[in-house]
């Protein structure tokens, strides 16, 4: 885009004209040096009219109903608390380049169908940085475009976890009540990532277990470190299907919210996880400036074999990088 | 060190002898432009000789008890297994510059004289990543120089047990029994990182409440998130003062080495860590090198207080950093 596609691109999101909010979300994804420099220009344009959200990590393995705690959730907010919601996503599997499971525009559709929501599919491709970096700016667009509430999504899986845990402020781990023994059912358990615990789909013949499983979490929990003094980990149960406790993760996502930014926690968070932002993708594109040169990224890849076959150290392996440069 | 020097060096490494060692690791600790080069011919010199220690992390909170530990658990492992043990130690507060709780020389005492051991007091200065890299380059000169145990110690808080947790084979988390109620003693619990958890102190007037405490925390465990599918964490009982407990964790560490080893998972983890380090140390030369120009450091410096401030996003920052390289 030109100078005046830019400042019309950005006049467009502020306008919350969503065909504009899509196409400002492709740019801030786009890892082409033209797009990073527009993408630049729109985020400093946008700058002023973000920071309003509340921001909010979902994450939860495979089967642990994450689509469908998110669009009851949603639809609960957008109905009840005349919230605007944004649906973003972080998918380790999409990044390796595969198909995306997230990807999938037939999730949440009743959600999607909604004009006070806005679902973008997870970008495709890239490494898990370069995701979690554009996810990071989405979220800025989206805030700008006047949601205050930003969901980002990921499966339960280490590293996204902790990407999306850094950009967020609230992280809603959820966790499905294993079906007979609760722990038998339940592969993947509570992290100390988790500011708040979900037990999804406490309905029906899962009620029993959903409620058991919940009481267990508890008291593992307690055992568990601390992410922040002030704040101890919730347990709640939820389904979706009935809605039961649907509003009380809302409550406690409120309540965690407001203890963070009593205790100046918020703040220093969001500053923090700007600043090492701007570190790593000052690292970032250094590399991608030396790997732009043909012979320096084959020289690199041979590098990386050799380290990986354990032929040469990393140290000494990166100070002959540093001698193509 | 001259060419001669650096040869001489490894030669006294290999050999054993205790002040190479200590010149060897100070070299691969420095980050001086001439050191990381000799340092980079140094470890390519070890490297064949490198990879055949045990490598332990050993981690917890300010009055778990480590430094007693780490002595009972050293002097055991020389005196009956017969093994040599290197203690080396990451403290993120010797990063941030100020003192080094790690670095008293009067720790471990009766260790430090057995010459069957070697004790490293923690570099001071520099970032969590520059002092975790420089740790893990001294870990592969304590194997060059013989030692087939090299215990990594830090102090339990989250980034440096991350970074010392990806150097490692066996993460060990030390915990102190609460005097009285086990869980309100217990400041800080359990987190995924801990392959083998020993509670501390299980003698005298503590002994009932250690007990209790390793009860509930193998119950809490089985709610927390397995780091490896072939691996449950173990919970053991333990006291410096008696003995009681001590070899146990060893033989807990030798089970966990050969599970991973059978599992495949021990040789993938340590070629991952190779690669990652060789990356980070990539991008770290890079932005060294950006910053050896006095502009394009304060530059770099006055872009991250704006990013700070809110004033710029970092996106936007980072892509004028880019123009000043």
């Amino acid at each position: 885009v030109s100078d005046s596609g830019a400042s019309g691109l950005a006049q467009g999101v502020l306008e919350g004209d969503r065909r504009a909010l899509a196409r400002a979300i492709t740019l801030v994804e786009s890892t082409r040096p033209d797009h990073r420099r527009d993408a630049g220009a729109l985020l400093d344009t946008l700058l002023s009219h973000t920071g309003n959200a509340m921001r909010i990590g979902v994450s939860g393995a495979p089967g642990a109903g994450k689509s469908t705690f998110i669009e009851a959730f949603g639809l609960h907010l957008v109905e009840t608390k005349e919230r605007r919601v944004a649906v973003l996503a972080v998918d380790p599997s999409s990044a390796r380049g595969g198909g995306s499971i997230l990807g999938d525009k037939t999730r949440m559709a009743a959600l999607a169908r909604d004009d006070r929501a806005f679902i973008r599919p997870s970008p495709s491709g890239g490494t898990l940085g370069g995701v979690a970096r554009g996810t990071s700016d989405a979220m800025l667009v989206c805030e700008a475009a006047g949601f205050d509430t930003v969901i980002v999504e990921t499966v339960g899986v280490g590293q996204s976890e902790t990407a999306v845990d850094e950009m967020v402020d609230t992280f809603v781990l959820l966790v499905a009540p294993g079906a007979g023994d609760a722990i038998q059912g339940i592969k993947r358990g509570v992290t100390e990532t988790a500011d708040v615990v979900a037990v999804t789909k406490a309905d029906g013949e899962l009620h029993g277990s959903a409620q058991q499983a919940a009481s267990e979490y508890a008291d593992a929990l307690r055992f568990l470190r601390r992410k922040y003094a002030a704040w101890a980990p919730m347990v709640l149960v939820t389904s979706a299907l009935t809605g039961d406790g649907i509003d009380d993760v809302w409550d406690a996502v409120v309540r965690h919210h407001e203890v963070l930014a009593s205790e100046g926690v918020l703040a220093a968070r969001r500053r923090e996880h700007a600043v090492h932002s701007f570190w790593a993708r000052v690292r970032e594109q250094l590399l991608s400036r030396l790997q732009d040169d043909v012979d320096a990224r084959e020289q690199l890849g041979a590098l990386e074999r050799e380290v990986a076959a354990g032929q040469v150290s990393p140290t000494t392996a990166a100070l002959q990088v540093t001698e193509l440069a």
